[in-house]
């Protein structure tokens, strides 16, 4: 990645110094916070917000509470969609509730989201009340995204616009946010804020769009995880609505009916094949490039004499797992 | 009650137009919330907040916004609590996670605390980052409480001042902290915003202990719930730790084989009968008494002209379920 390391560095530091920190008791109540932290991740969101704030010429350390509100925000998030998906990993590790318990994984969440808020309080105070409204506002979107991701499980017809929907809601609204709220703090126009997050929502669609090819189409070790998880799972993503979208006769046919296949290795290698036939991991890419061509124009009105930052960032999501 | 009609007629109108104005969708994240805060409750939180405000002269709407996130975080950590305790019942109806999934429930809880923050912020920006600060601070308090007290389910050592401890951060401090931040909005003096503070945690274990004793004393209809369930599920209450303190020989193996009978009725009359025995209830009153002059006290160093009303609010605090 051509990112700054220093960023990344930085925010591993306020991590590490945020865990060394916690109280000891209740120990249930910290220790989860300390161990998800502790797995690991790629911590783009809050070298995001630092990249921003820098972008337009501010401090960084008046953007580090921010960045860190928003990794322990998403770390909040996976805790819970753990404990909502049933699922016993996260980065290969237990999961919290797993390790733990439903309760503890519960309340310890509850208890990191009100850490974030911590966080966003030592936001200095003239940009206090901004930031700390643009993060509600997110918190509500990602939660709304989950709830609709929830809903679509059982639902029985959900369009490809939906799903847009629902990701721009779950995934692309906290990058959004991070670059936002960077380019607030950095003394930013308010055009130029609204541009980073116009910016910030595409880069985020790709992230998930590239999300779903990758867990279909990357090389598992590169990715970090199993792939084929999300057909297994019957997932609706972008793939899976876009080949109900394509599939007719007995193309149809046959997707319906590896939806309850026993067998995952017959599952995942039957789905992909019809993937293939059907062209829709084109699609997607086309998907894609609309995103990316959506990122490239918002980045041309910004006035900052580093945005050329942007699109690196940009290259370097897109070259995860490849 | 004495306490002015009018701050809790402005609360329930406040709640009504939250409701009103939450979203229609996801409807499975914003009806829950609806339904719990539809559910009735005495309110008492978000009108100790207006209650002090008012005290020290200030504005009551200034403090509305905080008013109503102490109640919606309350609600909150009820939704949340339910999920804990797999109680299937709230307020004589069924709880979210009964009446929805659990699922549902944990994540309209999560969004319910992130629309606390919501109102936090709309609180006068002079008075954000106090306000803000405290209501944090307060929330941990309340999460660690929540953590104790599921600790303490499956510790077999539980003493009086463990017990005291946990119900100061679990029930106390929400009390503390409304009427806290009641005097903070209304201009009191930072010795003056203090003396609320003591005294609201004062109350706050007067409320709670008072809680525990109406759970096994109070009569059925009056307190609006089933008596005797702390007794049935075993809840280490004040009572029931005050009662392994004091009793001995033929009445602790009596006490403890209790624990383990399978008829309701007979166990509820049964550990009644040892209660009262071993006078834990006048043990529990002495332990009021306490709380109780330590709140006259706390008010007799504040300077508001009005302060009268913190005394009233103590005796109706006091006269539930009598």
């Amino acid at each position: 990645m051509n990112i700054p390391v220093a960023y990344r560095q930085e925010i591993e530091k306020e991590i590490k110094s945020f865990c060394k920190n916690l109280p000891a008791k209740p120990h249930e109540l910290y220790a989860p916070m300390s161990y998800m932290l502790g797995l690991g991740g790629k911590q783009l969101r809050p070298t995001m917000v630092l990249l921003a704030c820098k972008m337009f010429g501010g401090q960084v350390k008046n953007a580090v509470p921010a960045a860190i509100a928003v990794e322990l925000f998403h770390n909040f998030t996976l805790i819970h969609d753990d404990i909502t998906d049933a699922a016993p990993l996260r980065r290969n590790k237990p999961s919290v509730h797993a390790k733990w318990n439903t309760n503890i994984a519960l309340l310890s969440g509850d208890a990191l989201l009100i850490k974030a808020y911590e966080c966003i309080a030592k936001t200095p105070k003239a940009h206090l009340p901004a930031i700390l409204r643009l993060f509600n506002e997110t918190a509500l979107k990602v939660c709304e995204g989950q709830q609709f991701d929830m809903n679509y499980e059982t639902q029985s017809k959900v369009s490809i616009d939906d799903y847009l929907y629902m990701i721009s809601l779950k995934t692309a609204a906290l990058f959004s946010a991070s670059l936002e709220m960077g380019a607030i703090l950095g003394g930013a126009t308010g055009k130029d804020a609204r541009s980073m997050r116009v910016f910030g929502t595409s880069i985020g669609m790709l992230f998930q769009l590239q999300d779903d090819i990758l867990d279909v189409f990357g090389e598992q070790q590169k990715v970090g995880k199993q792939t084929g998880g999300d057909i297994i799972n019957n997932k609706k993503t972008y793939l899976l609505l876009k080949a109900f979208e394509l599939a007719k006769g007995n193309t149809l046919k046959e997707l319906q009916k590896l939806l309850s296949e026993p067998n995952a290795n017959r599952k995942v290698e039957g789905v992909k094949a019809i993937y293939e036939k059907l062209g829709v991991l084109k699609q997607a890419q086309k998907q894609m490039d609309f995103y990316h061509n959506a990122a490239v124009n918002s980045v041309a009105s910004i006035k900052a004499p580093e945005k050329k930052i942007l699109l690196d960032l940009t290259t370097a999501l897109l070259s995860r797992g490849n």
